[in-house]
Order: C-alpha cells, then structure tokens, then sequence
C-alpha cells in the first residue's frame, strides 16, 4: 500500500491524498461507514455504493468473531464475499468493543479473557489471535491490538498501558511476518498511538509507533468522553510526529465538526458510529447544523428533507414525512435518516478534500464548524 | 375508471384486465403491497417502483387516521404527495383493524365508537365519517365502510352483521354523492360482500352489492382463520354473482397459493400482509417452496438468496448472509427479506397474468400450488 501525498492545505495542515488496496484507491481525507457485523445497519450494500460512495468501510472484528464467526467468514472466503461489498474494508482489532462491550473482561500482558455480551461465552483475545481473526476476515487494513484506555485515566495507568500496547505492537507485528495474507492480497497493518489525554505520552507513543515504519497509523483512544479541546491538543501533538508520508486514522472520531477540526491538524481518516447511530435516534447532521426529526416544528414542513439533495432519500422524502415516520416507529424512518447522514459525512469529507486540493480549505472549515453548530 | 376484460382463461375462470387512475394503469391479477402507516415496512418508495414495480399499493385508514391524522395528510396534498407515491393507491375503510387493533369497540347501527391501540384515545368511525377519511386521504380506489365478522360467527349474527354492511353502503354512496374528490382526480368506490362462510348469506350479499353497480367489488371477511376450503368456496358462490366486467378484489389475501386458487375462481386483486410480516421473521417465499432462513441449513449457503433474481437482494446477498443478518438481529435482514417477498409476489400475479393472456394459466397454477406447498 502506497500513500499519496497530493496536496497539503497552505492555511491549515489539512491534507488530501490517496492510496491503494487491492479492492480500489481510497481518497483522503475519508470517512468510513461503521458496518459492525458485516452491515452498515439499514442500509443495502447497492445504496452504500450508489448514493453514499464511500471508498472504504469499517467492520468491527469483534462483532464479526461473535458473529457469524471465523469459520463462516473463512468459508465464505472473507468478509469482502460474504457481504457482497468488493470496495476496501478496515478491521479495528476488536480492543474497544472487548473493554466496552464485554463482561468480565481481564487485562494481562498475554491478552485480553473476556465474556461475550451475547452469550456469555469465555473467549481470549491476544495480539497474535486477535491479527488471525483480522486475516481471516481479509480486511485491506488491519489493526494493532491495542489497549483503549477510558477516560479519566490517570496517568500512571495510561503510561503502564502504553507501554503494554507497545509491547503487544511488537507481537502482532512478528505475528504477521510468518503469516501471509489469507486471500492472496493484501492486508496493510496500522499501528495505534495510545497514551490517554498526556501530551508527553502522546509523543512518547508517536515516537514509537512512527519506529514501527508502518504502511499507515493510527490514533486510538480518543472520543471516549474526553472535551474535544483535548482530543483537537492530543490529534495536534501526535499529527506532528507521525510520518507525513503515511495516511493517519483518527479512530471513532467524530462529530461534524470533530472531523473538520481534525483534518485541519493533519488527519486523513475517520470512523465513526454517530452518523448511524444518531440517525436511527431522529437526529440529522446537515452543513446548517444538526435537526431533531422528531420534534413537532417539522410535522407539517413539506419541503425536501434536505436541499442539498446528496442521497434519493434527501430529494424524495420531505421533513414532516420522516417526522411521521419517526413517531408511528416506522423502521424506514431509520433507513432514510442513516442514508441522509452517511450521504452528509461522505459529502463533506469530500468537499474538504476539493478544498483542500484547491487551497481554499481553512476559510470554509472556519465557516463550517460555526454552521454545523446550530441546531434548527 | 374503467375496467378492460383483457382475457379469460379456458381451463379457469382466471381473468387478465386492467383499469386506468389518476395515478396510472392497474393490470389485473395484481397484488397490492401493504403501506399502513405511509410505508411499506423497510422499503423505499424507489426500490418498490423499481425493484418490486406494483402498479398500486394499499393504506390503512385506520392507521393514517391516528398517525399521521387527516390534518397533516390533508395539507400535504393527500397520501401520494406526503409519502412520495405517484403511482395508484387504495384504502381499505378502516373497519378491519378497529375490530382487530382497537380496544373497548362497540359496534352500533350509527357506526363504530372505539378506543385507539395507540394512546386510547376515543373514536367514531361512520360510514359517512369513513368516506370523508378517505377523500382527505386521497386514494384512488376508497372503501365501503362494513363490518368484518370474525371467524368462526354463527349463522345470525352473520347474517345481522351482512344486512348492517349493505345498510352502510347505502349510506356511503348516499354520502360520496353530495361529496366530490378532494384533491381533483377522481376516487373510486367498491363495495363490500360480507357474510361469512355461510353460502347463503355470501350469495345473498353479492346480489346486494352487485346491484350497487360501483366499478369494481371487493370480497371482505375472509382469510381470517377459517380454512382454505372455506376461503375458496365462499370466493367462488361470489365471483360467480359479481359483475364479470369489474373488477374483484379479495381482501386480505393470502399466501401464494390463495392467490393463484383465487384468480383461478375469477379474483383480480389482492393485498395482505403476509408478504412482508412473514418476512420480517425470516421466512421466504419462493416458486419451489419457503424458507425459513433462520434455520442453521442456511449458514454456509453462499448461493444468491434466490436463483430466480427477481431483485438486487436476491442477486446480491447470499443465503448465508441473510441467515447471519437474522441470527445478528440486523434490520437489514427484514429489509432483504422484504424485498424478496415482494418481489416474489409480484412476479406471481404477473406470470399469472401472462399464463391468462396466452391460455396457460391452469396446469401451470396446478404445478405451482404443488411446488410452492414445500418447506425448502
């Protein structure tokens, strides 16, 4: 895998770029749709690709050893066939959703033992099994496995778990030297930065996981309920130490705004479950800020759902009908919102991109978070 | 609107017509999906016109009465309008689900005083009152207001019940007289044969209703538990009464194999839920049998989810995953599946309709009804 470097913006550190994988070029900066279990939830694959577009997506290894399972998966001939998506797709390492999800999860330095939320069943994840299940599900991007610290944590601990993390690094990365991809193409490894909300293990970490001379590299351990003033100082401290010629993912970033203010430091990649999630809650992200459906002012609003007009759903649904729909608990409300959303996301990552490109990114971004802001 | 006898089988008394609205051609046998509250469950309004193509589809009075309510449906210009529909709609009266859904019914010869399933709240529903539902609702073909006796019902309350029905029609049709369509295209009015599974009373009640001389008939008060036989005997007493130059719409019909043993007995429309409930819980209708893709058979089945590929769904999505999507409780099982189900249903009148048109018509139904009674 190739990255890119097209064009840095003069304002800013915003950067467009692109690289290769084996199921097409990613253009950055990009925002991957979250598919948890081998779906973006409400969406059809045939509408992810032809109203939302984006180059790649995210499956969340967790979700998917749970169900259906490595042995479904590998049959299948990975998760590219199985759920009829022939684009890129990224693997987290199942690391958060084993903290977040899971019961009784223990952490040591030979990995993680934990409970399934589904079934309770005991399970254990370690760098070496955790990069077996990633191969078997045939992501184009595969992730460390990492230690996604809460937040507060204090300093002691995030400093201990860095360093865990790091040496867990070690591991998945001579893991994956005697291991070749399963598929026949292949599967570029990102390592995370962990470190909490400490700039100075911040930089410590993006020493350390630039050391690795990875294809590309990413920051976890951010949006966990930290204000954005630290996740914009964290994103700012480790954008200056991670190699300008590699793509840098932000995981599970963010809001809108979060995105903008974060391509603006150097970031090219984005993942996140607000779109969607947010979606089947009524709530609607567009450039004029963000509209709660269900509230009755749009009851009887017959205009366009948006005037953008990005996705079909935006052009053929008015406000007071996804209103309706959202109040007689109508699953296609939830269908319309998440296409609107994912179609805002992918729309303004793009334009960033073109801005970007055209040197007028950091005006527009400065005019953009005041509008995202407002709530109509 | 004017129906067109296009053909009659030889072997059956099946039929292939068509008859204009405001809102494009019907051809008969057609199957009308069910949009109850302004949605056909888990459907876009543009994957129905493209994928599944009905010339019409079906509301529920009932439930556009309480959501959205005549106010919004009104100011929005009528159903079409409000939920992006430009193709032909029917309405059902309402009568069905306030003797199924609603609490606390009491039926009286002025109409029917009922508590809402939703919030309690307190209702009347008249013949007259009916009518006026429906003009503000705008469908293109709206329904008399009756009383559908459950099953089993003795012999006198059916009979009761039955004469109630026609004195209720008269006063539909004397209200329709005084009021015109709203919306400036014309509504057409059935009426309904009721009279459950008593001959007599079925045979009686056709004369009544064929001697209203509306432009088309429906049959009511059937398909609601009582066996197939029955469903099939009491079809055909009526649409040997009924006018053979209207058209004759069973409702609440049925599985695949009702359809294509009621089109045999001379009924040119059909709606039911069934299609899509029965989706939404895994089950599968397809021209050698149903599926129930819940089941573990599935889960390494990596062919399309239909050979036939009537839609993207069935082309696009494997069996295996299907199965995984029910099995994760993931909304875009229902939504697959729901396609399939439509799909599958209106492929079913549609080559029925092509078998009436070239003389074909019976020995294909008799394989058919053999073929689709396997489980897969």
């Amino acid at each position: 895998m190739h990255f890119t470097l097209e064009h840095t913006d003069p304002a800013t550190r915003a950067r467009a770029g692109r690289f290769e994988t084996a199921h097409g070029t990613v253009h950055t900066p990009i925002f991957m749709p979250v598919g948890t279990v081998a779906s973006v939830k409400g969406i059809h694959q045939k509408e992810l690709r032809e109203e939302i577009d984006p180059d790649i997506i995210l499956g969340n290894t967790y979700h998917l050893f749970l169900r259906p399972g490595m042995e479904i998966l590998e049959a299948a001939g990975g998760l590219h066939a199985f759920m009829g998506w022939d684009r890129a797709i990224l693997t987290d390492s199942g690391g958060y959703q084993v903290y977040s999800l899971s019961a009784n999860r223990k952490i040591r330095e030979e990995g993680v033992k934990f409970k399934s939320h589904i079934d309770g069943s005991l399970h254990v994840f370690t760098p070496e099994r955790v990069m077996e299940l990633q191969r078997s599900i045939g992501a184009d991007i595969i992730m460390a496995f990492d230690e996604c610290t809460p937040y507060p944590c204090d300093y002691a601990y995030a400093e201990r778990s860095m360093h865990m993390t790091h040496r867990w690094l070690d591991r998945c990365i001579e893991h994956l030297k005697k291991a070749p991809p399963k598929y026949g193409y292949e599967q570029s490894f990102f390592p995370i930065v962990q470190g909490s909300v400490y700039p100075d293990l911040r930089r410590q970490s993006a020493e350390y996981i630039a050391g690795a001379d990875a294809v590309g590299n990413a920051i976890g351990g951010l949006s966990v309920g930290e204000p954005a003033e630290e996740l914009y100082a964290m994103a700012d401290e480790v954008c200056r130490i991670l190699p300008e010629d590699k793509p840098r993912y932000l995981m599970g970033v963010g809001t809108p705004i979060n995105i903008l203010e974060n391509i603006a430091l150097g970031v090219d990649m984005f993942d996140c479950v607000m779109p969607t999630r947010n979606a089947r809650n009524g709530m609607l992200f567009t450039s004029e800020g963000t509209i709660n459906i269900k509230n009755r002012k749009w009851a009887t609003d017959f205009s366009p759902l948006d005037p953008m007009g990005l996705t079909f759903a935006d052009r053929e649904y008015s406000r007071a009908y996804l209103r309706h729909l959202f109040a007689a608990n109508e699953y296609l409300g939830k269908q319309i919102a998440t296409l609107h959303n994912l179609g805002f996301y992918l729309w303004l990552v793009r334009e960033a991109r073109r801005r970007i490109l055209d040197g007028t990114f950091g005006p527009w971004k400065d005019k953009m978070v005041v509008q995202m802001d407002k709530r109509l």
